[in-house]
């Protein structure tokens, strides 16, 4: 998502540092320190503007929300919406997903969102696509064993990528949606992202999947 | 597929055993003599009308081709096409898609292909999907290791269900259509099935994927 620069973004987060972490390396291994409770953590990578995961931390108060982006002005726009929903279980750090280990400790994280991540349509750009395998060896890491990556997009190319992308990695899928606002059935669960509010209502498809790493089976090792 | 009975189809398949096999069973194992060669074998499980399997016949003479239909009246249609055709690289069975393994042996075939495979959209009937984990087990039985399946579809639940139900069994997505159609360098390649003329006329989107089974690594069994 690329934005203006917003004037007066960074002295906004810098104001509140209730909701935006300043130094998220201090809490890797103790997020659950920093929420004050013992709940699932999820995070969203790339989270833009923020009404996905606000949304959900508004809708799941028994789950912690980690929203994550790298542009200042973009987070700053989520802060917003946090300070407005005065939700207790969102926190918002300004980071690079590509670093995620620097920030969470090895299976901190509960589950991953990405949502209408960036397409990089062009092959030489393949590998920051957040569903490039470097990407996937970051989430599984700091995911728990058979952690979960939902992914949601309308960019028909990335989704075919990531399909292709996450299996040959060796993840699984456990549902996939091919016009996600056709199944009515998912409709009450569905928050909506700014992008999928104005792409669906031009009446573009939206993708939807759910894939989970699968953990290796543990050794055995009876060496003497 | 559907039709109607056809008045004399089970004689026209009788009047061309050249074409059409009558004892499948004996030619486990020996599909290469029947051929008369020792090119790699193709099946088309629910070949219907044979639009698509004779068209690859054609296509590629370097690859011999078995069609296989369990509707009588449906073959037979197919073998009107392949009698036009004259292709010295294709044979038909009417046999059910579940007893492959009765007809072809352990690794005799190079790979697989599905195209607008009935959806059988009822949860009870889901064991009859050509995707479900039964028939995947079949397939990857007669495939060579690592061997492939080639999918089509119009129908969005099924192309849905097949991508979990194939991933969940361990298959990788080699690559995904999302609108086949739309794919301008894959068209020279794409022969048509009857069924997806008529939909893709329509402006139905038409999905495809190749998936591969993942053979496991061979055990260096060293037991004495």
């Amino acid at each position: 998502m690329r934005v203006k620069h917003r004037k007066g973004a960074s002295e906004h987060l810098k104001a509140n540092t209730h909701l935006v972490v300043e130094n998220p390396a201090d809490f890797k291994g103790r997020w659950s320190e920093r929420f004050g409770n013992q709940n699932p953590i999820h995070i969203e990578i790339g989270s833009g503007k923020g009404a996905f995961i606000v949304g959900m931390a508004a809708l799941h108060p028994e789950i912690n929300y980690v929203a994550i982006d790298l542009q200042l002005s973009v987070l700053s726009y989520a802060l917003d919406r946090a300070i407005e929903a005065d939700s207790p279980n969102i926190q918002m750090i300004l980071v690079n997903g590509s670093a995620l280990t620097e920030y969470f400790a090895d299976g901190e994280v509960d589950q991953v969102y990405l949502n209408f991540s960036d397409p990089w349509p062009k092959t030489r750009h393949e590998k920051r696509r957040l569903t490039y395998k470097s990407f996937l060896v970051t989430d599984e890491q700091i995911l728990k064993p058979n952690g979960e990556i939902h992914f949601k997009t309308d960019n028909r190319s990335l989704f075919e990528y990531s399909l292709v992308s996450m299996t040959n990695y060796g993840m699984k899928l456990k549902q996939v949606w091919l016009d996600l606002h056709a199944d009515e059935a998912f409709a009450p669960q569905n928050v909506m992202t700014e992008y999928e509010q104005k792409f669906s209502s031009k009446g573009q498809v939206i993708y939807r999947l759910e894939a989970q790493f699968v953990a290796e089976p543990e050794e055995n090792s009876t060496k003497d």
